[in-house]
């Protein structure tokens, strides 16, 4: 069985800055990741407000640069998915899907999170055939087309107005009279003439054969139900933490999201946590790469304090 | 009297980052810094750690980029020193050293730490004259001549390596008989011929007339006392948070750090804390950045709360 210090789950941005410091501090971190690094930060456009690069940078050249820093202070990656973390004598037990498993003395878990579903009819059918959790992955299949897109927080109004670089019209369905996303999102929103404000309104299913062809919608304040025609339907409600495989191991809040401390250690003793599956206020690439840098200083100095 | 919605006070890594995120919020923050932006970053040769420069760059460098990223979302400055803050109706009002006051409705902290002394006889009379906290600015003085560095964390043990690139002899003198710095650190020290390390022993005195000549020397587990002829003193011995100012008006810690929740929200509502000045484990540029990013966030939220 491979025996390390420190493996790392996830190679978001808070994954990769453990990585990077974990490597610096001689720990050898072994990166565990299912597919490539990456994480939602993947399905972002453009990043505009990583501290230090005020010209922006797409969001895989920023996660290139966040992997090839931590590879060169020793970081190493293995390919697999965690089926489960068993506490041994000294440590824990990784078991990954089609892998050998993997003996630790400490784990970081920096799964990040995935996105909400609306949970009405016609989304899980319709998913990758006109239904999308992320416009840079899909935008593009819409050019010239319409499409709704679900929500009112940053992501939404955000990709809302992405999604009009390729489509010809945007309705931004939100179930409230006003956004939650930050101002100059909402400036940006109002002042684009292809997005259309369909405000106190919920999605009650999605229709369509091969490909969406509408939704149903039903307007809150009036009681009036109604069905818009379009072409593609992108939701942007909220995320949900990657933390199943975690329960009854560490703590975690009503949302699912994993409680630490100060130092991102988990109520369990030798598990810590960073990024976005944490439970926190502000889930950015800074904050992320903020907590792997300290969760893996927690680790070192957790190592230092039991030898 | 000039009304602001947030001031920033000091323009390290958490106050810009806090320019940043608050800037592009929409809430026109008015970043207060008694010189130039920097902080203690300024002071440091070579940032080989912050996640997303794998080649690294000059502490000066980077927060060139990080306050032209402030900038472009609107970020305005104002120089001057902060005499006292006052808490007033709806806000604050805040005195400066030599100009107008400045209400704002809420206040980031984020005026850093400096370099603890010694406090020993000759410290004080000699620091300029060959005593320094500083290597980045002060180690080129030295070239070809023999200086000490005293302390054993990571700073201590990186500006002694540093150092070896001017002077012909470095000696690391540390109270104990191992280093608190990283291994990677050690290793680079150790390596290095230059250095010639001095354990379990502690400066009494620096001793010089126009300039440092010597130090004087005690070993702590031989009782051993004797002196040392060097040419210049470098003292990396911790830091100590610029909070004196806030005494009585935010909660601090028992070395006069601020104390604050998640949110970066200090004791005192309205008065959010980030970077080095607040209580926490790990003092770094990602973890300041992130704290800068968070309290704007906070900033914004609570100010939407109010409305």
């Amino acid at each position: 069985m491979k025996e390390v210090l420190l493996s790392i789950i996830g190679a978001g941005p808070a994954g990769l800055a453990a990585g990077l410091y974990g490597g610096r501090a001689g720990l050898k971190p072994l990166l565990i990741e299912k597919l490539s690094p990456g994480g939602q930060v993947l399905v972002t456009d453009w990043v505009e407000n990583y501290p230090g690069f005020p010209d922006g940078l797409s969001g895989y050249d920023l996660i290139e640069k966040f992997a090839s820093h931590a590879r060169l202070f020793g970081m190493e990656e293995l390919s697999g998915e965690i089926e489960e973390i068993q506490p041994v004598d000294g440590g824990f037990e990784l078991s990954l899907s089609g892998g050998e498993p993997v003996f630790s003395r400490k784990v970081i878990v920096a799964t990040g999170a995935g996105p909400n579903k609306l949970g009405v009819p016609g989304e899980e059918e319709l998913t990758g055939k006109g239904v999308s959790y992320c416009a840079t992955c899909d935008g593009p299949f819409f050019r010239d087309q319409t499409v709704a897109v679900v929500g009112g927080g940053d992501s939404a109004v955000q990709e809302a107005v992405f999604l009009t670089k390729f489509a010809s019209k945007v309705y931004l369905i939100h179930r409230r009279d006003s956004l939650r996303a930050i101002k100059i999102l909402q400036d940006k929103a109002f002042s684009n003439p292809k997005i259309e404000m369909v405000w106190n309104t919920v999605v009650e299913s999605i229709k369509g054969k091969d490909g969406v062809e509408s939704v149903e919608l039903f307007n809150r304040s009036e009681g009036r139900r109604w069905e818009l025609k379009v072409d593609g339907v992108f939701i942007f409600v909220g995320i949900r933490p990657n933390t199943g495989f975690l329960k009854g191991l560490v703590d975690l809040d009503e949302n699912g999201f994993i409680v630490t401390d100060d130092w991102m250690r988990t109520s369990r003793p030798g598990i810590y946590a960073a990024g976005d599956c944490r439970s926190k206020p502000l889930r950015q690439i800074v904050t992320a790469a903020a907590e792997g840098a300290t969760a893996a200083y927690a680790v070192e100095h957790d190592l230092a304090m039991q030898e």
